[in-house]
């Protein structure tokens, strides 16, 4: 008996107006179905058996998925945003992921227009492979932190790359194990002796001939992380430098400029960009959020229609676990949330938009509102979704364990999410930071966006609410609403 | 710089005295101290590798350690208590674990005097292997609806075992997969066409000649589950039956017999004896919850000492992250619940020894109580330890996340333990259910144990407490205290 069918034909929402609202229009809708099809139709995408390759086996199994990708979207003559979808679902960190968000993305962000290019024609054909060197084994939230050092000497015209200290060893960077050929590395600036803080370097790391590592520089894998396929088909890598020479023109200068006789200039391009780019990449992390939790609850919705337990009466079947409230209690908050993540991602998008249209009119008043608020929404969806799989791998019971239900590899592989781009904690810190000083400057500055309300503080005081019940109403077709449910 | 001796330097505690409290005795402390210092040195129990190891490599290496284990235990006449503390620490799970812990221990307690007269010699010096079968892929919670059959034959004086829907297949048994050679079997026993309810039955699965499965048996491995090496060191298997025949003298009959003529006799043997073996294996879950949640507190707090971030002034070292009071808050309460779940695990013992001294003199009174104490501390004990040591990886930063740092593969090897000897929230409603009854029988039945209290409850409403401020004070020496501190 197909109780799942069963359950499917109670539902009283249009399933397919539901389908086209979480995309976010019917063409949205139709891309990313094109793209789930193009991969779940082809044989090299498999991934069932991911979970039991060694090490090495597991990475090349990657490369040959990301060739075979890579030769999808030139054949089919892909755009870029199909691309995103079709790397999404090949399902498997990647070297490429860095790759393609990461290191071009730095190039395009920070890099001058000669920078440009140069560099974006070789790594958009993938002629070079890059990864973003930043995190070091001593520091990772405070990046002014880093002990990397990049030199100038000005007799060669060149910076030069050192790691001073075991702790400034590069540990962690996506792809830097085995596969980039260069790397964004952020390090100190140092001209005549002084330090000018930290810059992005453009490094070349391997040989375009034969691979090998160049002349002073030590690359390596850190090792297995979490799960079993999972987030062990990247290679993340360590890096040292040992007093490496880069040309000048090697540092990215669309903000801050050495000139060939060790003078640093500042362009008049705001440093506030670097916070549209957070801004950006943290809304991708809400996204990615409502993803991977929705994955979760459908096994666990999956599970709980078909598993049946106890209350069998004369001999008939036993009560769907569905059905159970200590089953819906823990669930149904999880699925309202995958929802309300999804919608608020898409407000985050809007608000990004809005963001990049005031700092390219170099205003910048409304920055710190949008960044608390993609730094809390970051902290508060990957934390509530890394809690959820663990919670709907539990609701199946001894099941949920098995790698073949799908979720200890999917809490395995989202888990980094909380740490990555700003530990959960210390981005709380920084909203709780941003909040207070709101309220302090109340008196001479008026609140934006989400803290708009605390302006009408007075006002909202006198007020008293005459409502004696509430009811919570789950509106699917206002994308905009930004809803978060819990069952506490 | 040797940061942890520094901080070691500060304790204003006795350290050895620690080390003995925590143990419960000199002689305990001794006795765990010598076993664990045979298996560090012994390079046959190195785990450092494990992780790297491909499945059947994994199995393999897990069969040379119980094999250099088991030749330890005899030519050093360890004793079983020693025994116990030699297959803790080299840590890893195995079929032996169920061979010991739940095979024996099933005949001990449901076996005739010839019963264990016949397996237990096999059994002890493992001419035999053996795991526990009742766990069907259909039911877990619910054991009453166990669909495994044992038919008893008159004609042939023999049960006929078999397996007749898929979800009956027996799914889990660790040992099963590969290594066993028996099984106590958990089926319904079905005598003249009547249900006389679920016993155990000795069952030999595979031959001991070459260990090919015996006729009508189907077993084998059902697959990965969470984490590197973690459980995939043990063989969880699949087993369905075809009318396999056993015979009349393998059903368990300590408490119901079948004779030769079909009947069903009782002995005098108490069927609560069962409860009393829940209590013991439930309170050596608590004892393992302290010991997995102190491990994961001692890898994060060592890390919190060395890890500094932010806060450095004048180019002096940076702050130890021990020393944020974010850090702090989340590990310190785990901290404390390692310690007050190993004294209240002794509270627990203490309780099993009282309740098997009543058992064996008939007096039932203080089971429910007891049984309910160790559900809950079952639940409360795995639940805050999964949590905890899913919250010590994060307080480790990136770092947490490498199988290097120990903590993912202590996580995955302990969640099961949620699950297993019943699901957390299940037991949880059984202990509301024990608390209610217990209100409601409050006018005709004295409460007992830790529910004594409500007896008074009458004379305890008129009381009014005067202190105005708390300070919790946490007693080491008193190892009989119950003590849960959360930072909510």
């Amino acid at each position: 008996m197909d109780y799942l069918s069963d359950e499917r034909k109670k539902s009283d929402f249009d399933v397919e107006a539901m389908k086209v609202a979480w995309a976010g229009s019917i063409q949205e809708f139709q891309l990313s179905d094109r793209m789930a099809k193009l991969v779940a139709n082809d044989p090299v995408f498999e991934k069932f058996t991911r979970p039991m390759l060694g090490r090495k086996e597991l990475l090349k199994n990657t490369l040959r998925k990301s060739a075979h990708a890579w030769k999808l979207i030139i054949d089919l003559r892909l755009s870029e945003e199909e691309a995103k979808w079709l790397r999404l679902y090949v399902d498997e960190p990647a070297y490429t992921d860095l790759h393609w968000g990461m290191f071009i993305p730095a190039i395009e962000g920070q890099g001058t227009e000669e920078q440009k290019k140069k560099w974006l024609p070789l790594a958009k054909k993938m002629q070079i492979i890059g990864c973003y060197a930043q995190t070091e084994l001593g520091h990772g939230s405070n990046v002014q932190g880093l002990e990397t050092t990049a030199t100038f000497d000005t007799r060669t015209d060149e910076f030069i790359m050192h790691s001073p200290t075991l702790t400034s060893s590069k540990w962690w960077p996506g792809g830097l194990g085995k596969l980039s050929t260069h790397a964004v590395v952020y390090a100190r600036l140092i001209v005549g002796g002084q330090f000018h803080g930290v810059h992005g370097f453009i490094v070349q790391l391997r040989s375009l001939e034969d691979h090998s590592p160049l002349p002073g520089i030590t690359v390596g894998d850190i090792g297995l992380k979490f799960g079993n396929g999972a987030y062990n088909t990247m290679d993340n890598g360590v890096l040292r430098f040992d007093h490496v020479r880069i040309p000048r023109n090697q540092m990215l200068m669309r903000v801050s400029q050495v000139t060939k006789e060790g003078k640093i200039m500042q362009s008049d391009v705001p440093r506030q960009l670097i916070y549209g780019t957070m801004v950006y990449v943290r809304q991708t992390i809400v996204a990615d959020a409502s993803k991977a939790l929705s994955r979760a609850v459908c096994i666990a919705t999956r599970y709980s229609a078909v598993r049946r337990q106890f209350g069998s009466r004369d001999g008939g079947p036993e009560t769907q676990v569905i059905d159970y409230k200590t089953q819906q209690s823990r669930l149904f908050p999880l699925l309202a949330s995958a929802y309300a993540f999804r919608f608020v991602s898409e407000w985050l998008k809007s608000l990004y938009l809005d963001v990049k249209q005031r700092l390219e009119a170099n205003e910048f008043s409304t920055l710190p509102e949008a960044h608390a608020c993609t730094a809390g929404l970051k902290s508060l969806t990957t934390t509530a979704t890394a809690d959820g799989i663990e919670e709907c791998r539990k609701l199946c019971g001894g099941h949920g364990y098995l790698v073949s239900s799908g979720l200890p590899e999917l809490f395995a592989v989202y888990i980094p999410a909380c740490t990555y781009e700003g530990d959960n904690v210390v981005l709380m810190l920084q909203v709780a930071r941003f909040l207070v000083k709101t309220v302090s400057e109340l008196g001479h500055k008026k609140p934006v966006g989400t803290t708009a309300y605390m302006g009408r503080v007075a006002s909202l005081m006198q007020k008293n609410s005459a409502v004696q019940t509430g009811k919570l109403i789950f509106m699917i077709k206002t994308q905009t609403c930004f809803l978060y449910v819990t069952n506490q």
